[in-house]
C-alpha cells in the first residue's frame, strides 16, 4: 500500500515562529519563571552567510559568579569548543563560571590550532564585557563555549566576536528574551525548546527555586553526528563536585536516553549552572536528602528537555517510551532499550500501527555487550501501556506469544503516545531479581517512503 | 532543495522475471556453471495466502553425502529452523549431510515447541524423499533447514510438507532451475541473486572445480532483522573441519562486512556444502597450500554473493567500499568501517554527492570498543579512491583538512561505485603498525526523503 507522501524541507536556521509547525507549536511555551540572576540574549551576526535574519549568536550569563559542570561528547574528534570548555572547568574546578557563548551554523571541529583560538577569544570576549580580562580556555576565563554546524570549517571569528557586546548589551531575564535565545542555538530544528519550573529542597519547603533549560536537537532520524546542545540554570546553591555528578547522573537519564545520540557529534555537550541567587543551604554532599530531592528534580527536568528533542524527531508521528524492568543491572537494561529504540523495523512498524512484538523482541535479542544471563528468552515478556491509564495489553509472556486483542492493539497505536514494557523477569536470576533495575528510554517512529516499503511487512 | 521523490512499491515476494527493476537486471546472470551432483529446484506452495504464483519453497540437493559447514545467527532469540540445522551439524559433526530445504514467507521464530516440530518435520520429509528415515533434528538427519519471512506465526506445514516432493521431483541441475531456486528463497528482494565460478587448486592445476551460491537479503535500508541466508555448493573435497573454518573466516569478511547487518535477525544463516564430486586431494589442514588456496577463492566467491545484498539496497545509488588500513589490528579496522557504513549521515552526504569527510572523521570518532589507541585523531586520514584507478583525492591527512579540488570530487561521485580509504597511519604505535591490518565493508547510499532534509546541510 502506498502512503501518500510529503516533502518536508527544512531550512537550515529556525524558521520565525510563524513557520513552526502547527504540530509542534504546543512544545513552545507562552510564558516561564526563569532563574534569579540569570540573563540572556539571542542575537544575529550571519555565522552562515546566507542567514541574513535569525539569531545565532546565544549569551546565557549570570551576575554573580556561579558553580557550573558539563557532560561532553565522547567522540574522539573533539571540537575546539569543547577542548576549551573543558580545559576552563577543569582549571577553575567548576568555579567562578559567569555564563555561557553559543554560536550556530559552524562547528568549530577538525579547525586545527586556529580553531582553538578562536573558541578561546570567543570565551575571552565575554569576560572582557564583563569587565574580566582573560586569555581564554585558561584558568583565568570564565566563560564556556559551544558551537553546533558545520564540520571542518573556520568560524567567520571577527563577525562574531564584533557580535558579543551587541549580544551583551541585550542580555534581559524576559520570557521572550530566553525564547529568542533558545532559538539562537538551533540547526535544523523545527522550534525552539525551552524549559522552566519552579521547586522547593527539603531544608527550606518555604523558598521558591528555579530552572530553566534549552537545548537544541537535530530534526534527523537517527543523527548521530548532529550536534544536542543544553544548557541549564538555577538558582539554587550546589557546590561544584555535587553538581557534576548531578548532572552526570541526569545526562545518563535524559539527554543520552534518547534514539539521537546524545554521545557522538563532535561537539555535544550538556552545561548546568547554579549560582546559588535563590539563597538557602548549598547543597554539597550526596548523602543528604537535599541532594537527593535535587538529583531527583533534576534529573526530571533534564528529561523534559531531551523529550523535545524527540518531539522535532523528522517526520515523526509518535512518541514511545521503551522501559525495560526487572533486569539484573541498570545498564543491561538501558542496552536493551536503547537496541528496540533504534531499530529501523520497530520505528517503521510502530508508524505503520503494527503491533509487531516479533521486531521488539528480536531487536532485544540482538543487543550487544549484554552480562550472560540477563536476557533468558523464556523469562523475557513485552506489552504496551496505553497513555490512558487502562490496562497493559500483553504481547508476549515469557517468550510465549500472546493471542492478541488486534482491535484493542489498533486502538492503543492510534494515539501518539505509547509505552512499550519489556521485562526481562530477573533474567537468570528469576524472581531474586524482580523489583530489580529498569531503564526508560524515548524514541520516535519512522515515517514516509521507508515505510511504504517495511511498514506493512507482515500484513 | 527538494528532490523529485518516486514511491517504490515493494512486493513481498520476488517479482517474476519481467518487473525487475532495469538498473538491478545486470546483476542476474543469463548462464552459470554449477558443481557437479548438486541439483535444486524452486517451487510455489503459497506459505503466504496472498501469494498465489511465486516460488516460495527451494530445495538444494547432493545426490552424495556432504561436508557441511554453517554460519548463523547470534541473536538470543534463535528461530526454530537455526536450532534445528544447529542440532542436526553438531549431531553429525558436519558429515553426511545431503542438503538444504528453505521457505520463504514465514520464519517460523518465537513458535515454541511447536515450531520446533515443524522445522524438523521438513526435514524429515526431505530425508524420506531421498529414502532415508529419519526424525529431524537429531544425528539420523541429513537435511539442513532454514525460513524467512514473518516473526511469531507457525507454518502452514501442511502446505509445505505437500509441497517438498514436487519440489524434489523437479530437481535439476540447470542454470533455469538454479535461478528458480535463488528466486525462491527471496522475500522484499527486487532480484535474484545467483553466482557461479570455476576454480583450480594448486594440487591438481589441471582439474575444474565448481562452486556456486544463492542469497537473500533485504531491501531495506538498515535491516536489522531482515533475514539473510546464504547456501553454498562446491564440488571441492573438503574436511568437515576444515569447511567451517573456511566459512567463519568467509563469513567474518563478507556477509558480516555489508552494511545490512548479517548477524542480528533470529533466522541468519550461511551454510556451505562441499560434495567432493570433482574428485581430487581433500583439503583438511589448515596449513596446507590447498587450503589457503581455498579460503581465498571462497572469501572471494563470499563478497562477491554478499555485495549482491548491498546492491539491492532499497533506493541505493551507490554501491560504496570503505577500507580502513594500516590499523594495529583488523578488528578494530572492521569496527571503524563498519561504523562509517552504518551512519545515516555518511550515507545521505554520498546520495548529495557530497564530499562531506567530516561526516566520515565523525563516524569513525565514535566507533564504539576499539583499542585505545587505535584511532589517533592526528595520524588519521581520508580519501576517495576513484574507481577509474586514478590518483586518490586526499581529503583530509593526518588529522588536518586538505583544500578539497571540489570539482574533482564532484566527478568522483558522480560514479555508482566509490571507495573511501581511511588510513589510521598506525595509530599509537605509528610507523611500526604500518603496512599492518585492514578490513573491507560494503554499503551502500540513503536517497529520498531522508535526504531532502539532510543531503545539503553543507551547502
Amino acid at each position: 500500500m502506498a502512503r501518500v507522501m510529503t516533502a518536508q524541507i527544512r531550512q537550515y536556521t529556525t524558521p520565525i515562529d510563524t513557520s513552526v509547525p502547527d504540530s509542534k507549536r504546543k512544545y513552545i511555551p507562552s510564558s516561564g519563571t526563569y532563574p534569579r540572576g540569570f540573563r540572556v540574549s539571542g542575537t544575529h551576526v550571519g555565522v552562515k552567510p546566507s542567514n541574513t535574519t535569525f539569531p545565532d549568536l546565544a549569551l546565557i550569563s549570570s551576575d554573580e559568579p556561579c558553580s557550573a559542570a558539563a557532560v561532553f561528547t565522547t567522540n574522539r574528534f573533539q571540537a575546539a569548543p569543547v577542548q576549551v570548555s573543558k580545559q576552563i572547568l577543569e582549571a577553575r574546578e567548576g568555579r567562578g563560571i559567569r555564563g555561557v557563548v553559543v554560536n550556530a551554523g559552524c562547528a568549530n571541529a577538525v579547525t586545527g590550532k586556529g580553531g582553538l583560538e578562536d573558541a578561546k577569544s570567543m570565551s575571552a570576549k565575554v569576560d572582557e564585557c564583563n569587565g574580566l580580562n582573560s586569555t581564554g580556555g585558561q584558568g583565568d576565563s570564565s566563560t564556556l563555549v559551544m558551537s553546533t554546524g558545520v564540520i571542518g570549517q573556520r568560524l567567520p571569528i571577527q563577525k562574531i566576536l564584533s557580535g558579543i557586546p551587541t549580544g551583551y548589551s541585550n542580555l534581559s531575564s524576559t520570557h521572550a528574551a530566553w525564547l529568542k535565545t533558545a532559538r539562537a542555538i538551533c540547526t535544523t530544528d523545527t522550534f525552539p525548546k525551552l524549559v522552566s519550573q519552579t521547586f522547593t529542597l527539603p531544608s527550606s519547603p518555604d523558598r521558591t527555586y528555579h530552572i530553566a533549560g534549552m537545548t537544541k536537537g537535530a530534526g534527523m532520524i537517527h543523527p548521530n553526528m548532529a550536534t544536542l546542545l543544553g544548557i541549564i540554570c538555577t538558582d539554587a546553591p550546589i557546590a561544584p563536585s555535587a553538581l557534576q555528578s548531578l548532572l552526570t547522573h541526569a545526562v545518563s537519564r535524559s539527554f543520552n536516553s534518547i534514539s539521537i545520540d546524545g554521545d557522538t557529534s563532535t561537539n555535544d555537550t550538556v552545561a548546568l549552572l547554579a549560582n546559588g541567587a535563590a539563597g538557602g543551604q548549598p547543597i554539597s554532599s550526596p548523602t543528604s536528602p537535599e541532594y537527593t530531592a535535587m538529583q531527583s528534580i533534576l534529573t526530571g527536568f533534564a528529561q523534559s528537555l531531551a523529550q523535545l528533542v524527540v518531539r522535532d524527531g523528522e517526520g515523526a508521528t509518535k512518541f514511545v517510551t521503551v522501559r525495560v524492568q526487572n533486569s539484573p543491572s541498570h545498564s543491561d537494561a538501558k542496552l536493551i532499550a536503547s537496541t528496540i529504540a533504534r531499530s529501523p523495523l520497530v520505528k517503521t512498524a510502530l508508524y505503520g500501527k503494527d503491533a509487531n512484538w516479533g521486531r521488539i523482541l528480536c531487536a532485544a535479542g540482538y543487543t550487544q555487550g549484554l552480562s550472560p544471563g540477563t536476557l533468558v528468552p523464556e523469562r523475557t515478556s513485552v506489552s504496551f501501556k496505553p497513555v490512558d491509564g487502562s490496562a497493559e495489553l500483553k504481547l508476549v509472556v515469557n517468550g510465549e506469544p500472546e493471542v492478541v486483542d488486534e482491535e484493542r492493539a489498533a486502538a492503543i497505536l492510534q494515539d501518539e503516545d505509547l509505552e512499550i514494557v519489556v521485562d526481562l523477569g530477573g533474567g537468570n536470576q528469576g524472581e531474586a531479581a524482580k523489583g530489580g533495575e529498569d531503564a526508560l528510554y524515548w524514541f520516535c517512529d519512522f515515517s514516509h517512503e521507508y515505510v511504504t516499503i517495511n511498514g506493512d511487512y507482515r500484513t
